[in-house]
């Protein structure tokens, strides 16, 4: 104990940079890091913190691993052919495991392109061909952008280490000064809140209307940008989450719109986070690139392999796509040259999720019998998903004082408290539900949200036969809290 | 062209950070564009700007992709098992690619500690079966510091995409304000500039003394931070890179004593960039957590798979292990916790990563068998490094005025260029040299250098065969230029 102290004082306390010090992450903040507390002490949790579904059981696409796989292994792509050629018991052992030729051959085409292989660094956008291949998939999902004649560049395309890593070089290429500023939705995902505090900006909240399934119009827009230029905040850009993370709310066209004239009236940038497009659940996905055609407004797109029916969030693979990159003044180049200047300080993102990248977009292009394959895991997925939400909804309805407002999208509900008992907050409440039931979820305040307002964000998806089990304990757990007047009356 | 007019002036220049404006990343730079330019155009290339060993032909360990590869589809572990039963043709075809029995067991019990799967987000520093591992490899390697009774923390372990995200981390956090400086090696790997530059911090140059093989002592580094001060810097931390990038000198324990009596007496932080420490070709490296032992100065130590004779720079893994963390004024926490809080916002580093970096911490542990034949891989290695190291001595030998001092550590050399013609520069030089051979160098000036001098970057990885063309041209090139008078008179 003496020797502790003396260490301590050994070693002088150190000013460190206090953007980071006020940096904020709830997702795994106070309640995950309690729940992992108990995790070490042999308690079960159910991991609803963080969108992250196969650590919840859900299957990966066996299609993007055995591909992951041969790719690593190039040699054993030749050993399947002969593989296949054996007769006998041998080739019935095979057959119930065999990799369809042409699995075979994609790699093998793969392999060509990336010539110098999994092993290297790779440009610093990442692999040319698999920016090409991006832009191609941003086209065919955006046919009526790319018929009015602006079709993707795969020169401002970038690969990263998950969509994250896009956030982060753009929010630090845009702060150029304390008073610059960038508008995100109140709640929104803290990965926002946390680049523009460890940039040193200013956050900007704009407020989508709960009651009306947290949408949001133009006046809602106006009326924060023209808050925060009363206050010298200079405004630099929006934050859209389309669909949207906690809230699940999915934009309808007239919105997208409306935040594109937006942005066109007041110089703004916009930065579309549309890693959630796959998760609509029968709702429909309107890109804002497809929105925006020809129209002169700078959009940041980005999108992950880690959501949708893929779930690879392991594997930190994502893209980003600019449009429009403004001129930075004071030099002859635009904001995409600055963009490849931080990627290549960086070297390059990781080889495993720049492939998987490259297979998600390629998905629509592949083989029949591939695409049959993988459209049948796909909907069995997205299913299965909306069937949670769905279930996990209607455990609500039990409770006391829960309103859950908007359409399912995404992998979240943000269901408001309503009844909370006076003198506590959603930090409280969730971490009684964990120590309750096991449930890891995220108090609300974690993504910000209007005063006097409670929520909490949980991801849909343990598994069904978890939530059968879990549901019903929360639903006495929460009746119980807010008759009882919480634990700590 | 009109078109293109008009979209430019309806986006308004934008005022971007101007410190990512002005961060430097030559490895990257001007040389390496127009190297691609040339390539695109159909021209040879040989990129020896940057450590990317795989991208020059390096073979991968074939052990650490067979282990990849079944850990992305587990099934294919009993499916190898069931392989291995078939007798007549198809037992004497699987005898040829037979996958050892403890390789498979490896791969099964690396799948049960990893049991969330390569497909989920990880704890955000990485797996802790890992970081576990990485602790243990660091006390195997610095017996002498473990015996003294400092074991490495595997919660003072991070695992990060390349050591690359680890010095960003770190410099992101040490800098608190522009006054802040960190000391730097002159010359220096551009990254080190690049993020004190982002972070808005002051680089302070030390500059180890060519003519002695770059080596430097306590006077060199005491008139750095002396002069620093004098200036009104808060010099706050120490570079080392051993052995060294871009020289490849190999400090000797008194030097790295040496740097840790400084910092002791200067309350700096050391940041000992080790990832050549498999790469000093019949030297010896000293680890500065083994020379550390129990003094209470706080040292980050990086390590990463991308270089030694494992090369893999496109998987980007590596790990970071902080000693002494110091607390942050204001706080009750130590600088691991704000660590720590970086990590969580970026999620996790890339899984592939997570696992190679496994694999090179586990490699002196596994099965004989492996071991042995991982052995004879690496000395094959290793011995055609060493001996293309020498081809490209041997070459300077033969050019008029190129001195190159020191050891061959690392993977580079960095000669110096004593005979210019009058007016031109190391960068003219190398872009000559790109133009005349194909060869892709990086100018010393993009690494730092003492004014008047000029040097330029080799990474000695290209086949021997190769080197075997074009170190005899180069040399013609060389001394046609020097002698000439150089392109421009």
């Amino acid at each position: 104990m003496l020797r502790k102290i003396k260490m301590r004082m050994k070693t002088p306390a150190l000013v460190a940079n206090p953007n980071i010090l006020e940096m904020q992450y709830a997702v795994r903040g106070p309640i995950p890091q309690r729940a992992a507390e108990l995790r070490r002490q042999g308690r079960e949790i159910i991991p609803c913190n963080i969108g992250n579904p196969q650590a919840l059981g859900q299957e990966p696409l066996s299609l993007f691993r055995q591909v992951l796989g041969l790719l690593e292994n190039p040699a054993w792509i030749a050993r399947e052919r002969q593989l296949r050629q054996l007769t006998g018991d041998g080739g019935k052992l095979l057959e119930e495991h065999r990799i369809p030729e042409s699995v075979l051959s994609l790699c093998e085409e793969t392999l060509a392109k990336a010539h110098t292989g999994m092993g290297a660094y790779t440009e610093s956008k990442g692999m040319e061909f698999i920016r090409q291949a991006v832009a191609e998939f941003i086209d065919r999902r955006d046919v009526v952008a790319a018929m009015s004649g602006v079709p993707a560049d795969p020169e401002n395309i970038f690969l990263t280490n998950g969509a994250s890593q896009g956030v982060m070089f753009v929010i630090d290429l845009l702060i150029a000064s304390s008073q610059d500023g960038i508008m995100i939705p109140i709640p929104q995902y803290p990965l926002y809140s946390a680049a523009i505090r460890k940039a040193g900006g200013v956050q900007v909240n704009y407020y989508p209307d709960e009651e009306r399934g947290w949408i949001f119009d133009r006046a809602i827009l106006d009326e924060a940008v023209e808050g925060a230029r009363a206050e010298g905040v200079n405004v630099k850009a929006i934050v859209v989450i389309n669909p949207a993370n906690p809230t699940g709310a999915i934009l309808d066209e007239a919105s997208v719109r409306e935040v594109i004239e937006f942005a066109a009236g007041n110089d703004l940038m916009i930065i579309a986070d549309e890693v959630y497009q796959e998760n609509v659940y029968g709702g429909e996905f309107y890109s804002f690139t497809s929105v925006l055609g020809n129209r002169e407004v700078p959009l940041v797109s980005l999108h992950s392999i880690s959501k949708g029916f893929i779930g690879e969030c392991g594997h930190r693979g994502g893209y980003f796509e600019i449009r429009n990159p403004p001129l930075v003044k004071g030099t002859g180049n635009d904001f995409s040259t600055y963009l490849t200047k931080q990627a290549s300080v960086n070297l390059c993102a990781n080889t495993p999720g720049q492939l998987l990248t490259y297979m998600m977009v390629r998905l629509p292009t592949l083989d029949e019998d591939i695409q049959r394959r993988i459209e049948d895991q796909k909907q069995r997925i997205l299913q299965d998903l909306h069937d949670k939400a769905v279930m996990i909804r209607d455990a609500f309805a039990e409770m006391d004082g829960v309103e859950c407002y908007g359409e399912s999208g995404a992998l979240y509900l943000f269901p408001r408290l309503v009844t909370l008992p006076v003198g506590t907050t959603d930090l409280d409440y969730c971490m009684a539900l964990l120590e309750e039931t096991g449930l890891c979820t995220v108090n609300g305040s974690g993504f910000g949200q209007r005063e006097n307002t409670h929520h909490l964000r949980i991801a849909f998806l343990p598994p069904v036969e978890v939530l059968a089990r879990v549901l019903p304990e929360w639903v006495a757990f929460h009746n119980a809290y807010v008759r009882g007047g919480g634990p700590y009356r």
